[in-house]
C-alpha cells in the first residue's frame, strides 16, 4: 500500500493549481518577451501583466487595475506599504505607527527597523482569541500617527480581525490603514472600493500560484514611495523586470480563489471542526489556541502538554502528514511563537503547539487519517518525554501512556 | 513560407532554457513545500535552494555559498547593495557615494533617492567609448565615501568597464566596491574569491532563467542591512518565502552560462562584427555607439541620422526582428537614453539608435536576415521622414532615398 500523504500546511504554502501552471507555461517558453519592449513579443508579455492586474483588481473589488502593484511576495508588499507610509509620514512630522503584537514578522521586523530610525511603534495587544478591536485602534491613534497596520487573518491561529471596523476608525481619524491580507485571500470577501482600506498586501503562493509573486493594493490618491528604485515598471513605483509568468499565474489563481469563497469556507469549516473536536476529545491535556468564533475556516491550532512541537512535526512527517508548529517563517528557530505568547500561552504550551491548516486539496479521508494517527503519536511521544513525566509527577496527573 | 523571427534583444531578456525549465517544473508541481518547513516536502525545497546557492557561488568563484543572497532580480539586488552600504556608511558619518553616469536606472534612481536623504553622489563621466577608469575612481574617493558602484558591462552600448582595476583601487583605499554585473554573466569570467569585489548584482532572466529571480553576492565580512525585513530566509537578510522554482532554474542556468564563456564570446563577436561592418558599410549616415575594443561580444549599437528609433523598432518588428532602442526599462519613455547622451550623442542621434544584442539562440542566418532587411527599412523610413529631408536640405546631403 502506498504511504498516505496529507498536506495540512496550507497556511505555509500551497501547490500551484493546474490552471495557474498552464497559464504561466507559455511565458516561460515561447512568450519570453520583456514587457517593456515595444515589439510584439514584448507587448504580448505586457498584455499578460495587464490582464493579471485586471484579474487581481476585480478579485479584490478595487476601483481600478492601476491600484495593483505587483511585488515579489507578501513580505515585499508589507515592507513597501509600511516604509512608504513612514517616508511620507516623516515628511509631515508623523513618526508614530500602530500595529498589533500578532502580526507576521514582515510587519513586526519592519516596524523594529523603523524604531531604530526615529519612529515610535504601538503594538496593540491581541486578546486571548487573537483579536484586536477597533476601539483599541481608536484609542491609540495620535496626531502624529503615520499608519495603522492590522492583519486580516492571523497566520498561526486563524483569528479574523475586524478590519472593516478598524478601517472605518482610521478613515474617521484621517489615518492611513494597511492590512496584511496574505492569509485572507480565498477565505474572505474583499470589495475594496467600498471598504476603508488604503493598502492591502497579498502573496500568490498562499492561493495556488507560484512562490515569489505578490501584490500591494494601493487606493488611488494614497502616496507611494518605491522600495525598489530603478526602471519605470509598475507606474514607476516598483522597478525590476516583471515576473511575467508568476504574475499571469497569480491572476488566474486569485480569480479561482475568490470564485467560491463561501462554498470553500463551509467545506473547510466542517473539516476543521471535526478535527478540533476529534483532537480535543481524543487527546488528554490538549487545548485549542485562539477562539472558536472569528476563526479562519481551515485553521486548527492546538497545544499539547508535555510535547515538543518540532518532534511532533517530524513524527507526523514519517506518517505522511505535513503540518507545522509556529509559523513557517520561524520554524527552524527555537523561540516559541510570538503569536502564541501574545495570546497568553506559556513557553511549554507555545512550544507544544500543532498547526493544521486545511485547503482545497483536503478531503474527509485526510481528517480521518489525522484523527487516527495523531492520538497514538502524541501518546508515544509523551511516553518518551521527560517533560511529560515531570508534569505528571509534579501535578499529580496519572500517566495514561504507561 | 513562415515569417522569419530573429530575436536580437538578448540584453533586454532571454528565453528560459530547456534545462532551466525542466529543473523548475517539479517545484511548481509536486515539490511545492515551503523551504522553511521542517518536514520532508519542505526540506526538499530547502535542498533545491541550497543546491542553487552552491551553483551560483561556484559559477562566480565565490569563497562560499553563504555569500549568495537570492533576490527578485537585478534591480532588487542593486537597491539592496547600495541602500545597505548607505545605511552602514551613515552610521560612520560616510554619506558620499561614487558611481558612473552610465549605470542602469536601478543604480541611478537609488542614488537619486539617497541624494534626497542626505547623501552626496559623484557621477563619474564615462568617455565616448562608455568607459570609466580606475584613476577617475581613485581621484573621486574621499574620507566619507561609503561605496563605489560601477557596472561590469553597460546594457546599452556593451562597454566593458575595468572593474578589476577599480576594485583594486577601492581595496587599497578601504572603500566598499559593488558592481552591477547583470549584463556580464555568461560574457565575463568571475573568480570572486580572487577579485576585489565586495558585492555583485545579477539577474536570472538575462541568462536563460525566468524573470523575477536574481542574486546579490556579498563577500564574507561585508555588513548587510535588509531591504525587505521579515522572516529568517537568506540568513535573515532577505525576508519572504523563496521563489524555489525560479532559484532552482537560475542555479542550472548560471552553471550552463559560465561553462562556455570563451566559445560563446568568440561566436558572438564574429556575428557582432559582421553585423557592425555590414550596417556601417551598407547604410549611409550611420555610426557605431561605443568603442570597438572593450565591447561585449553580443552588443551592436548604431545610430542612424534622420531616424526615429521607435518607428524603426516597429518596422523591424513587422519584419520579424526583435530589437530595441535605448534600454528596455526606459522604452516607452520618450527621453533619449541617458547612456547615449552621456557618451556625447546629441538628441537626434540618441533617439535614432538601434541596439541589437545577440545571444545563444542567434545564427549566421539571423545576421544575413538583419543585413538584408535593415538597409531597406532605414531607406524607407528616411524617405518618409521630414527630419531626414530637413537634414539633407540643411547640410547639403544628396537624398539617396528618392
Ligand atoms: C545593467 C542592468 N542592471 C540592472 C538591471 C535590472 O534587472 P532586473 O530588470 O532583472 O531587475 C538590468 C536589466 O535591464 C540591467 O541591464
Ligand atoms: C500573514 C502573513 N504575512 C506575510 C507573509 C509573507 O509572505 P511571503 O512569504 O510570500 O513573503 C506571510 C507568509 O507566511 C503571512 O502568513
Amino acid at each position: 500500500m502506498e504511504k498516505p500523504f496529507v498536506y495540512a500546511d496550507n497556511a505555509a504554502t500551497t501547490n500551484v493549481s493546474d490552471n495557474a501552471l498552464n497559464t504561466m507555461l507559455p511565458y516561460l517558453k515561447e512568450q519570453y518577451g520583456n514587457p517593456s519592449s515595444i515589439y510584439t513579443l514584448g507587448m504580448d508579455a505586457a498584455k499578460a501583466v495587464l490582464n493579471a492586474r485586471r484579474q487581481v483588481a476585480e478579485a479584490l473589488g478595487a476601483a481600478r487595475p492601476s491600484e495593483i502593484f505587483f511585488t515579489s511576495g507578501g513580505s515585499e508588499a508589507d515592507n513597501l506599504a509600511i516604509k512608504s507610509a513612514a517616508e511620507f509620514g516623516a515628511k509631515n512630522g508623523k513618526r508614530h505607527i500602530i500595529t498589533t503584537n500578532i502580526e507576521h514578522h514582515a510587519i513586526l521586523h519592519t516596524c523594529e527597523y523603523l524604531e531604530n530610525h526615529g519612529f515610535e511603534v504601538t503594538y496593540l495587544p491581541a486578546d486571548e482569541d487573537g483579536i484586536v478591536s477597533a476601539e483599541q485602534v481608536e484609542n491609540a491613534i495620535r496626531e502624529d500617527t503615520a499608519i495603522v497596520s492590522v492583519m486580516a487573518i492571523n497566520n498561526e491561529i486563524g483569528s479574523i480581525l475586524p478590519i472593516e471596523e478598524i478601517g472605518a476608525v482610521c478613515r474617521k481619524k484621517g489615518v492611513l490603514f494597511h492590512t496584511d491580507a496574505v492569509q485572507a485571500i480565498g477565505h474572505q470577501h474583499f470589495d475594496l472600493k467600498n471598504m476603508n482600506i488604503d493598502m492591502l498586501s497579498l502573496s500568490g503562493h498562499k492561493f495556488h500560484s507560484p512562490k515569489g509573486v505578490g501584490a500591494l493594493y494601493v487606493r488611488t490618491g494614497t502616496p507611494l514611495e518605491s522600495l525598489i528604485h530603478g526602471g519605470a515598471q509598475e507606474r514607476g513605483k516598483r522597478a525590476g523586470t516583471e515576473n511575467v509568468a508568476g504574475i499571469a499565474a497569480m491572476g488566474v489563481a486569485i480569480s479561482d480563489a475568490v470564485e467560491c469563497i463561501d462554498e470553500r469556507n463551509i467545506r473547510l469549516a466542517k473539516m476543521r471542526d471535526r478535527l478540533i473536536d476529534g483532537i480535543l476529545s481524543g487527546i488528554p491535556y490538549s487545548r485549542l489556541n485562539g477562539g472558536r468564533e472569528r476563526r479562519s475556516a481551515g485553521n486548527v491550532n492546538i497545544s499539547f502538554r508535555g510535547i515538543e512541537g518540532e518532534s511532533l512535526i517530524l513524527a507526523l512527517d514519517i506518517k505522511g502528514i505535513a503540518a507545522s508548529s509556529g509559523s513557517a517563517c520561524t520554524s527552524g528557530s527555537i523561540d516559541p511563537s510570538h503569536v502564541l505568547t501574545a495570546i497568553g500561552l506559556n513557553e511549554e504550551l507555545a512550544k507544544g503547539s500543532l498547526r493544521l491548516t486545511l485547503g482545497d486539496g483536503n478531503t474527509d479521508e485526510d481528517i480521518d487519517y489525522i484523527l487516527e494517527v495523531l492520538p497514538e503519536t502524541i501518546k508515544r511521544l509523551r511516553s518518551m518525554s521527560p517533560m511529560w513525566q515531570r508534569i505528571c509527577r509534579e501535578e499529580g496527573i496519572p500517566d495514561y501512556t504507561v
